[in-house]
């Protein structure tokens, strides 16, 4: 059943952690709303929801479509992003004012599980104060822990970025007759994803020699043992990769045995140093030399090295959420539906509650016994994710980024 | 005048730190052995000088000619690198006893200054005792540091590297309303070169806001101020990149400020960790959000964003080393020399003796008068030595790097 034809404006907004291509999916989402006869105009609020509270809001219409055409290969958030947890209902209330001031009818927020959140918020008070408006969710998170999905937005141009950066470190790692062992933390909270990529790069016969996810409970004593173990073997070309979110097996992040331990806006404990704690650990109990390395902002921006899998399948979710939205689609986000062998994917609408709020772990049995990594399910899962690469334009040998107007309404 | 053709064994080894290109130089020259008709064969030591005097050679003939192609796009050193320093006249002897050996006429050691010192001396000890040979350096280091040559094969791709992942962090440092101040530190010990590459992102709108180069004495209460001013204007979206060598105005490294300092090899102080101890100087003294990040070994092996320029340079002036060699060349490296506007390099020998153990900086004219970014002048110099894009063989969407057989002969 078709829902009633709705005229009005659209408004997207960015939220949480930048990626590679959430920029392609909110392009997806404008590219289709500036084609559709039905939108009176495409807005766009900075910071997401902050920006929408705060009345910084700009007009899409007047950008260069060849300037947004290069958001495809533009990182972290053009629109800018916010880490706002919507907490009272004034917040609300505030919200819905501004989307009746500027006729806002169609709302898109490009978000990870806690912007989902948000978006559900959004869309359960405008349904109960009867506003007629679609509110939809469009996927983005590098962390791949999003419920519903068969992978997020986002992940595969990060895991692309992990599993090269660890082909070129495990070069490094064999250059010397006695190289340091190297020790790459990779972002991830709760959910292995990212770190599990690094695995991929073993299909080339360069990878890391241990991976531990958060998965599985870190024992301190039994990683010593598998270092010592591989050390002896290869003499010091060993490379590891942690994930930031290990934990031990009473759910204390490894990370919180150092003193910097702090806490997020969302509450989150800030996770980050595990890379020098565990190699300072290593040095300390095995009288080796080890190298900790942390990819830090940098695993989440390498636009330059994005997975074309990925950036196609951003542009089109976000295309595809549009297009569901124009059809009186509300409260719900596109999740991908893939096939293996061979590779394809789907584009399937679920309600924003079965997303929000959730996180998807790696499946243990993805995970050899030993918990010091993968196993061949999630290469065959991962792999295709990463394949291709995007047609960068380029000027003077560096990425042409989109350049904005940012003209205010 | 032609010196006698000399008939014999190639013997070719790597030293210093890895870079994306070294391969490729080393590739060069064994590209123009093999098919030299006075080359009875060409072989390899592992891990540079210690490898010959450990008779750790292999028998490059043997090698897959596709396999060796792929080492233009292989990172690290393929052939293992070494530290090592030759200090005593028994290390000589040895490395002669075994050139003789093996006939080894033509010697080729791929390295950095200290590499052209090792050089150097082998090359005037075979001088002193009669052995009829050619001993030639061929230059590599992402530190640009070399006297006599316009730049060094390796400062390209890491300069590309450097400005490309300046980007993505600016774009990172603008996403949030109140983002944390990054502090990015690059490798350079006393000389600025790759640091200052981060300014090269400025070309395309998208950079740092400061740059601190080892050259200018770096005084930390001027760099209190110049960031509150900036943090004052950007509220918060500032990018800072300083160089891991910066010095105060006694010449005491600014990162021996902190507790971990320690020696390598060669007696130079350690570097590391300024990143950090920065951010938590900022934090305590600014009152400000603030995040370290070093580039670390990265900065130094990222081939899958090599400069085209430094990839077909590297190769070219491997195989002009041979063919200096084979028309009776001892004792020399092969120098870039080029023009600007347009850029065109030329290969020029230079006796080692010009380039050992010297250290070329950046020119202080090349930096601001306030001491925290560079002028044009550095601009119009490296902005030819980042273009183009290697077309890169790839499997399973991951480069395909050189796998040797590694026969031992």
């Amino acid at each position: 059943m078709e829902k009633q034809i709705l005229k009005g404006a659209v408004m997207v907004a960015q939220s949480g952690g930048p990626t590679s291509v959430i920029n392609a999916s909110t392009y997806g989402v404008v590219k289709a709303a500036l084609a559709n006869k039905n939108v009176t105009r495409v807005l766009w609020a900075a910071n997401g929801v902050e920006g929408i509270l705060e009345d910084r809001i700009f007009d899409m219409n007047a950008e260069d479509p060849k300037e947004l055409e290069l958001l495809k290969q533009t990182p972290a958030a053009a629109f800018g992003s916010c880490r706002k947890k919507i907490k009272e209902e004034a917040d609300l209330v505030k919200i819905v004012e501004q989307f009746k001031k500027y006729n806002v009818r169609y709302f898109f927020y490009n978000g990870g599980n806690d912007s989902m959140d948000t978006c559900q918020k959004i869309h359960d008070y405008v349904a109960k104060i009867g506003y007629d408006m679609r509110v939809m969710g469009v996927p983005k998170t590098i962390d791949n822990d999003l419920a519903a999905t068969d992978h997020t937005p986002g992940y595969g141009s990060a895991a692309k970025y992990v599993a090269t950066t660890c082909m070129e470190l495990s070069k490094e790692a064999g250059v010397y007759g006695n190289a340091p062992i190297i020790v790459v933390e990779v972002m991830g909270r709760n959910a292995g994803w990212l770190t599990a990529a690094a695995a991929l790069a073993n299909t080339s016969g360069f990878g890391p020699d241990l991976i531990y996810l958060p998965e599985v409970a870190f024992d301190m004593e039994k990683f010593f043992v598998d270092v010592a173990a591989l050390n002896e073997k290869k003499k010091g070309q060993v490379l590891i990769v942690v994930s930031e979110g290990i934990m031990d097996k009473d759910g204390k992040y490894i990370t919180e045995y150092t003193a910097a331990a702090g806490k997020d806006s969302f509450g989150h404990t800030q996770l980050g140093g595990l890379a020098s704690f565990l190699a300072a650990q290593l040095k300390s109990r095995l009288k080796v030399r080890v190298k900790g390395i942390e990819f830090n902002l940098l695993q989440r921006c390498a636009a330059h090295i994005a997975s074309k899998t990925d950036v196609d399948e951003a542009f089109a979710v976000g295309k595809a959420t549009f297009e569901a939205a124009a059809k009186g689609e509300s409260g719900k986000m596109i999740t991908y539906q893939c096939t293996r062998n061979p590779y394809k994917c789907t584009y399937v609408a679920v309600p924003l509650s079965d997303v929000a709020n959730h996180e998807k772990k790696v499946p243990l049995d993805w995970i050899n016994k030993e918990g010091n990594n993968v196993t061949q399910k999630f290469i065959d899962y991962a792999l295709p994710l990463i394949q291709g690469e995007p047609n960068i334009v380029r000027e003077n040998g560096l990425p042409r980024y989109a350049k904005l107007k940012r003209k205010k309404i």
